[in-house]
């Protein structure tokens, strides 16, 4: 199995990315590595913090995609990208897979109309997200791919949900729900109502509404769809929130001088909480609906972010998510 | 003033509610209170909790909205409910306010649909939320009145939030922010997109975009506006993300004994944190767009929170509000 990685993704880069290659490399010496970015900058940071390259292969794309580039910029103006360059080797086969901790927007925008693709049939790619709730993965989508959405897309994001769900996460027969203000049924918005009726029809587990105290306190589904407007705000406001109400608790304990001995002891505790709501234990999640493993982490990911997805990558080729996905839209498409 | 209380609205009806009365109206003398549900059973809480109602008036409501009742069946299937009589009192002016921490739905449904009804012009009453950024109080809205959104009726959301900052939370020329997942202009979905273009050209104080991470924790605005299906998530992600990370904390800390002696020393700021945190504090807010001030909170409010939303109430009749509001969207009208 050969693997690119954009070397020029992080927030840090080129530093994060390679480091977390090679990490991922000595954990898996049978995943061919290929790194792509500024060859010298990506060497320099290999000796500085490591033995050097060893087997991994530099393949030197010039340019790297910015985070604050807009995607709409980024596909013409910037042809010969990081970016640009894993996607095409993706698409010629010459690797297996792509992870970028790299520009989302422009990922997804080079992915959808450059180079791999859609899958035939597939309205929109979505993006997702994975996180676990009682030790169990859940995969999240859309998270912001596309902010105006039609039922026939959510519909098709159910689809890729759930393959990605039974092949690549382990479920037999992945629960999939339908992220609303209420688990009611009949509530949400004109667009949940809609889809709502087309996975009752459908094949899929469908197993209904869930609210957000659901989603991250119960473990009631595997797959949960949303329109990308609605699936980002709900990650930004987790996000917001755990970071907000942490600072909030760190400056009360520190105000006094025996809440800060306590805080000294539970200091432990706090950082165990810390790792159950750290991004980077899973890295990044893959972009649905392209001809090909796209794993999209965070830019602020550390290398041990930048490992784990590598891994989640292997994992998303091992378990063959793309082929069974188009296969299982092609089916879906024929019934629906 | 006279203001007009649901005493069947929480969770526990009617003790909390009653006994927060009590306590709003020792705090105010000046306002006469109007306790309004089962008069035998209103009677037996103020009697076991405190010395009685004193002068507080009791009129008799046969009937309890339950919190599991639809909104279109309380419309019609229970005209003498508590907030069927509140409303109607508000409605003929024997009233100048009225507050319940009931069923939201139904709330809102009789007070569009029964009485008082809406503001002339309004296109949909919007249900708010009232939290503190910085000790500076922000009003939200529509927290979850309206599912499906038009652009018109965010820009009348946005008149009315501006009015209700500028009349009873203090703000000379309130700051306006549309909710989006991305602060940048352009970003957000296609009804934010048009709303904004609305805003601009409108004489409100409209600042742009903001994103949760700005909402929680910076002073971007003084009003956020949203569609109700998202504003409804948004506060609701809050709420869990808040509870599912306290509660992930307290078992962390109780699994050992050095950190279960740190949780006793860090005791007193774990409490402060709750306190910010705390939805009591406020109590309830408005629903903006119908003719007479209506407060809404949450059913699980305890006496403080009722108490606090019966000052809400006295603010915004203070204020005139609702007067203010109305003269404000037919402005609004003439000049869009």
């Amino acid at each position: 199995m050969r693997i690119a990685l954009d070397a020029m993704g992080t927030d840090n880069n080129p530093t994060p990315d390679v480091i977390g290659g090679l990490l991922a490399s000595q954990e898996r010496p049978d995943v061919k590595l290929v790194l792509i970015g500024d060859q010298r900058r990506i060497e320099a940071a290999a000796q500085a913090q490591s033995g050097g390259l060893g087997k991994i292969e530099v393949i030197h794309a010039d340019i790297a995609v910015d985070m604050h580039d807009k995607p709409s910029e980024v596909i013409k103006g910037k042809p010969g990208s990081s970016m640009h360059v894993g996607l095409k080797l993706l698409e010629d086969n010459a690797v297996d897979a792509f992870v970028t901790m790299g520009n989302t927007g422009a990922a997804h925008a080079i992915a959808t109309l450059h180079a791999p693709r859609r899958i035939r049939g597939v309205k929109r790619p979505a993006l997702s997200g994975i996180f676990s709730v009682e030790g169990r993965p859940k995969i999240f989508l859309d998270i912001g791919a596309n902010s105006d959405c039609k039922a026939d897309w959510l519909a098709q994001f159910a689809v890729m949900g759930s393959v990605y769900a039974s092949s690549v996460l382990g479920y037999a027969s992945p629960r999939v729900c339908l992220l609303s203000n209420g688990e009611e049924e009949g509530k949400g918005n004109d667009l949940v109502r809609e889809t709502a009726k087309l996975l009752k029809r459908s094949s899929l587990n469908y197993v209904g509404n869930a609210e957000p105290k659901e989603i991250f306190m119960k473990d009631v589904a595997d797959v949960i769809v949303s329109d990308g407007f609605s699936g980002n705000l709900l990650m930004k406001t987790f996000e917001a929130t755990t970071r907000y109400l942490s600072s909030t608790i760190r400056t009360e304990i520190k105000a006094g001088l025996l809440s800060s001995i306590g805080g000294l002891l539970i200091k432990g505790s706090m950082n165990r909480v810390k790792g159950l709501f750290d991004t980077s234990t899973v890295g990044g999640a893959p972009l649905l609906g392209v001809q090909g493993v796209v794993i999209i982490g965070h830019g602020s990911s550390t290398e041990i972010g930048v490992k784990n997805a590598v891994h989640q990558a292997v994992k998303a080729v091992e378990g063959q998510a793309v082929s069974k996905m188009t296969q299982q839209l092609a089916q879906f498409v024929t019934e629906s």
